[in-house]
């Protein structure tokens, strides 16, 4: 059946704002690097007082992703909830500037989620989450037109935290698979893995999800164990469809018959991370939505990663179809 | 006299909202490439409708020249006029996370001024200001004790455009006199040189200023000539000490006596030359509180402008005192 949309994300819809600190500042904080954890209103108050001169920019993992999929010259969707403040407004702008389509209704009286991102020297990123409207994002905020018209549904684990979001993310699920489209999910963090295994297990083993992105960190935290191997071979026996990222050791293509390995495309230096995991995942279900390969499509995800990780913030800076020409794709 | 600040910066206190565009964008839009323009509440929505995704930081040319002093370990302070929104609290908050003393009075009841900045293919910036709350800096706003404290006062010509500024920058500029401080000022863009031309020369000529610093396109404006041996002259002989930028030929360094260049610092690739002029400026006036020479004064000047064009945004991602230490100043 012909689609309307190439991939279609709900996710939590986050601005984000970005900061440069140094590595003492996350063991005064106790921050776990390289993690996100949830704040509430307190604690993101005095979160941003400590913190450096930041910028702003619209983020969300599934947000950066649909972004970068537009980017990519694909047909893209979100929903997502914003408040009717003007972090709300600028999300909404820079969604559409990009040409995806997001008509979730904005939350009145609330405040947008925001997310104090702090990147290390190293160029890693550790964030602190204020959920703010994402917290209302509820079944009823599913368009099921849109959910039928997209190749594949992108749900983040990041949703399993609002109630209300788990529940517009099942039942997305259960409209797509109705539909004959594919689900693909992340499993967004290792802590959020920790929260969740469970469920997110079985939503792979009871096929409600066929394609899962994960990072290795993520994936470890899975299948509870420290070696690699050990957790591909867990993910064989239980998913149709992974790809599993390794930072600069690139991405491993998972299916029941085999592992691929697709190398890092290579930067001068990380400048910020962020966005890495999701700028992968827009280049890889661009490519699976367009019937690609697997490895093709991952190749294709690992350019994605590689423009966003060369700057601050969270999503492409240039056009990533003129990037994919210039790469001769 | 020993003083408690390098330098204060006394400018329109303005949150840069930037897109890249290509150059179709601004032949569309009728926007003169590398200028400033004023724009009201209407032709902002509108502008803003049309462009591209975005992102925010604080900016606004004093505001950036004095993040940058601070950047580079100087002590600086601003004066300038936010709204107590949620863009006038981003703004107080990153000039005080760089140890900038900045307490100038929000505005109840308005918005924070805003700029649109178009960033083209080669990395030229083309903005579009709505004043906002920095239409009502005034006198008052002034706060004597900390011009008197502030080896160089520096004032923005784009202050000439809102009527209770300008009053305020001659109110700073006539403490700073009376105190034996020196007054510096920025010419700020070519169109504004235009709009106040007589004025500007005669703030020169009758020394309420002391240092002037302009670019190549708004020394050419100041004197009405494009032959830039015949401007300078024109400036030997009305000011005693002046700096004009002229992108990547480097800067002049002029007085009465003579004409002396600096070399641009080295860059791999200008991303966005937001901020360059006022990174200049950072690093010039920070030289000379600090009774550097003028030649050393801009070299730092250089290095400064270098760091802010090597990525989106107005103000330095990284330590400037950091890079100075690297560079062996």
């Amino acid at each position: 059946m012909p689609h309307r949309f190439d991939v279609l994300g709900i996710g939590n819809a986050i601005v984000d704002v970005l900061a440069r600190a140094e590595d003492d500042f996350l063991v005064d904080n106790r921050l776990a690097k390289g993690t996100m954890r949830l704040v509430d209103a307190e604690e993101s108050a005095r979160l941003y007082g400590a913190m450096g001169p930041a910028v702003q920019a619209s983020g969300g993992s599934a947000g950066n992703t649909i972004a970068g999929v537009a980017s990519l010259g694909g047909k893209a969707a979100f929903i997502g909830k914003v408040a009717d403040d003007d972090l709300g407004a600028a999300y909404r702008h820079d969604l559409a500037a990009q040409g995806v389509h997001f008509a979730t209704e904005p939350l009145p009286g609330e405040d947008t989620g925001r997310c104090m991102i702090l990147v290390t020297p190293d160029g890693e990123r550790t964030m602190n989450t204020f959920l703010g409207a994402s917290l209302k994002l509820a079944p009823g905020d599913v368009e099921p037109a849109i959910v039928r018209d997209a190749a594949i549904t992108y749900l983040e684990g990041y949703l399993w935290d609002p109630p209300a979001a788990k529940e517009a993310f099942l039942e997305a699920a259960r409209i797509a698979r109705k539909s004959g489209r594919r689900v693909a999910l992340t499993l967004s963090d290792p802590f959020c893995v920790d929260r969740y295994r469970g469920e997110f297990r079985r939503l792979v083993v009871d096929r409600e999800v066929d394609i899962l992105l994960a990072n290795v960190r993520e994936l470890h935290a899975l299948y509870e164990t420290a070696d690699l191997p050990t957790a591909i071979a867990a993910l064989q026996a239980e998913c149709p469809l992974a790809a599993v990222t390794a930072s600069a050791d690139g991405a491993y293509v998972v299916t029941p018959e085999r592992v691929e390995r697709v190398p890092a495309h290579p930067v001068e230096r990380v400048v910020d991370a962020t966005g890495a995991g999701d700028l992968f995942a827009a280049g890889f279900l661009y490519g699976l939505a367009r019937r690609w390969s697997p490895k093709r499509s991952a190749e294709l995800g690992a350019l994605a990663a590689a423009e966003v990780i060369s700057h601050m913030g969270p999503r492409p800076e240039t056009s990533l179809a003129e990037l994919v020409r210039q790469a001769g794709f």
